[in-house]
């Protein structure tokens, strides 16, 4: 009997995505079953934009960034009402498994609907890489690469002038794009908001990098720390730093994915279909090296975050670039 | 008898002044005289930072972002006094002409120290486009390219939910960037000086947009009309448009330089040493249409700005990203 | 009355056709006249492949390489017959004016339909750069900036190793790509089909520089000349030079357009469109210097080409990259 | 007691040897040692070209292709007397422990000076991901982004056209990049030598793709398997297919390495460093999923080959871009 199967994307949207959302149609149909989309999240879920994909539909979409189902805030989702009218309308669909793409948010609905009954699986698509269970999210890579050739640029012209530059990043729990972009572009400073906020040592290490003859000063900052432009001015109100902030925003989230997001987020969604084709539920896809995994919703979400997991980056980066 | 040219950099730095500086090198090894280089602009010239360059100082910098000769602010040099120390460093060294790449106010200098009888020609080097007398100045491309690519990644995620962006773009007096990144990325909004900031008719055509059902709006803005924060803050005020801005800032000044900028800068320096060659003097480079040419500094300095240039941009961008 | 003007690409695709297709749909639209699209250039147009345009169709086109209106060979439209067909096709679908986006053979195209008496303007559309009348095609921009970017990669790598690197780049009877490739790479030879070809004299030029300490040579080879391959085995055949050949063929036709190329499609998609309006037909536009212009196709194409145009930069590649 | 360690990078250079060197460097140096600079592999170290290193020497390199220590062929190394050499130089520089970046041969070398009794340590950089030990090799996902880059670029202009494209990219024995890159692209055919070649079945599923209404067919061809051109000929004589090849050759080699590549870099050679300071020998750093671990040169060359490992990746784009 010819399967049907739902995908969404729920929360931030995240470079690779879109390749996720292919491998998955194109897998469904590969196995003679029928994939459908669902637009805007929860939310469309909930309110039924949901239609059948064909392998044109998904065609040209493995390179660009964003979500072509869109996504959307919908916190009446965490209420059993609206989680009722999402399992109403997919089974008004004739829906009968579910794939849900998003960071943590996105897995706690996807948890309330396998514990519903709904058979769900989820995959991990945030650029903030703070989903524990799996190395790495789709994403964020690419955002790495997108923070990085901002660094890179900046230091072309930092080099010319006595400058410190201020680089807000994403992150507003977890340090990992701002840990990333630091040690891969040599940044004298990464702030984190796993590390403890010391202004007087930040003031204190780049003046000795200055009296050491450093012609410039970069530092990364989460915005989970605080936000750029504050950032700015407390730094400035403490010397002759001529510091100027760049803020990327939302420029990270953006991009065609990068070669890493890309295999990851085909490998994701082919593995997703795997799980429900062989009945599992509840569980959502990881990748620990080599290996492609898969863990409980439930630990996962128990798990607390692993935003410690690269902390060792930040100090490798006090050894090298000081 | 083997002349000796000098080359510096001055005022803000840009991509493909090394490119510039390179051919400036070449082109004078190639005709058999020297070449200097002065780091740190005017205050490394008053101070005698000079060098002989090699063939090989020069390889590998095609390239490369900044400037590899550095740059500094020097109010002295607007001084007899300062200009004195120049020329007397230059006789020092035995230098008889000189080639300065900079912007607006690097050609003053340059003016002065040819009405003071030394020999010197100038290279229209800004990201800003805002020198007379020149279609392009090197780095206005590749800055373009910069700010482009970042709204190319807003895009992708704008797409995926119902948002307003905001993009500050460099431009103090002249909006070249801003208009040709509008008009390149298809923004609904460019704010530019060289046009009236009117709010309400902002505002309006914001709504209007949505109300044709629009997704979403990205707003180009020149910093030299107001901060990014301090428009998102203002437009906030207005209504629900959860607008969010990214701030580009020296970033847009980085960069390996586009071809575009790297032919330009490379025949505006084979031309400046021409120039140079045929006892030019008090001149700066230029291209016109295909043509290079080459105008009298005091008028490219009386000739107030260009940045009317392409204000039919912004008319055209009325018509084609409403 | 209404207004229905058709838009068709012809022959080899270039990035920036879609931001010329988007300007001249949104302009038509703005002037609340009717676009229509014609698929596969003047095979679709003489087969009935016309589909009427709405904003949706043409929005998120700009920043995408390749046309959306495909294109296709169609010798037969040099035919009195061919051109009949079209003419009904327009006629069928009410269309009263055509703008037909390409290079050299789709202009022929062009004026064929204008002197039958159909509405006609052309707009310059091919990497190659080879339309007269206009300093710069679109499309152009990009692809030096691609092949630009394959060599700065080949250089990276060439400094490790003592090695000859061959590039082919595209240009079947004008070496425009291979000029500003090689001027903006500092490439040590381009060979180029305006330039008369000497095995002895490339030979004899890359032995004086490895005589001279140089570690690489780089050439950039148009492809009208010879292909890559055959030059590899040519050069290997004299020498040790361990010659390697990237041939980056169609790669060069494809990618996001450049600012440069953004700007200058939807200007030109503008102007097209006002040319229609104001009657005119048999025209053309370009871009001279800031003006953007419009000549006679027939002019145009009795104009020979403008291969000769850039010439100027072989020879001062010359004196810059010995 | 100061030590003095000493680098050199050997085999085809890869993105992100730079990145290990500037780590190692500044590492050895906070450690307060000395860090020697060895030029063109085991050849220069054989002949003495060894120069100790400032963290001057290193700034600005981070972001760099290619390998500031150069690198060369050097085959005398296999022999007693060649190391013998070796050891000589690096007792007279007073260099007591050495760090050798580079592939499978490097390691050959590094293994012998181990067995000699001097201290080594290798780091796995290579674009071509084929040593056993490590999840991943130092310039393998940069090599992976530019191959991507070409092929979407190809990708635009193939939907324009019914056309096939070849892109032969690099792997003489291990297909890692044409797998990435052929499932990062949704590329129809991967060819690659750890797969029996079939060209009855390849033609096959050409055709069948285009029964089934493909406009264009993407083959992704290792170069190990056979040479572009020839794969070119053999295709378009079964048939009407208009196969096109693009030849990236070296330009997988060069670029700015990727956000993944310089985190792995720097995070391989503070780790080189710490495991001589150690007084490890004969092992060689590796990743294994979050874990950097170390192995022994002699298991890791006895490890044969891992080009297995990503054949999974070859069965999933079988079931996503048939």
């Amino acid at each position: 009997m010819v399967k049907r199967i739902g995908v969404l994307t729920s929360g931030g949207d995240a470079p690779g995505m879109n390749a996720a959302i292919r491998a998955i149609a194109r897998k469904v149909i590969f196995d003679g079953n029928e994939i459908y989309g669902i637009r805007n999240g929860y939310k469309g879920l909930a309110e039924g934009e949901i239609k059948q994909l064909s392998i044109n539909d998904v065609s040209d979409t493995l390179s660009k960034g964003g979500t072509m189902l869109y996504t959307a805030r919908y916190p009446e989702f965490k209420e059993k009402a609206g989680q009722e009218k999402a399992i109403a309308q997919l089974e008004r669909f004739g829906i009968d498994s579910l794939i849900v793409i998003g960071g943590d948010g996105s897995y706690h609905g996807a948890e309330a609907l396998s514990k519903a009954g709904f058979p769900t699986v989820g995959i991990p698509g945030t650029i903030d890489n703070d989903i524990p269970g799996t190395d790495f999210t789709i994403g964020f890579d690419t955002a790495c690469n997108t923070a990085l050739d901002a660094v890179d640029k900046l230091r072309d012209t930092a080099t010319s002038h006595m400058r410190t530059f201020i680089v807000e990043v994403m992150g507003r729990d977890a340090g990992d794009i701002a840990l990333w972009t630091g040690l891969g572009s040599g940044a004298e400073q990464i702030i984190v908001p796993e590390a403890e906020f010391d202004m007087d040592k930040i003031v204190s290490e780049i003046d000795t990098g200055r009296d050491r003859g450093k012609k410039h000063t970069i530092i990364i900052l989460a915005e989970g720390v605080m936000r750029g432009a504050e950032f700015e001015e407390k730094l400035n109100a403490r010397g002759d730093y001529h510091a100027r902030v760049t803020v990327l925003g939302h420029v990270q989230r953006g991009g065609s994915p990068s070669a890493r997001d890309r295999v990851l987020a085909s490998v994701f969604g082919y593995t997703a279909v795997e799980l429900l084709n062989q009945g599992k539920s509840g569980v959502c896809v990881g990748i620990q090296g080599k290996d492609i995994v898969y863990n409980e919703l439930t630990d996962v979400l128990a798990g607390g975050s692993n935003h410690q997991s690269y902390m060792s980056l930040y100090d490798i980066n006090k050894e090298i670039s000081y």
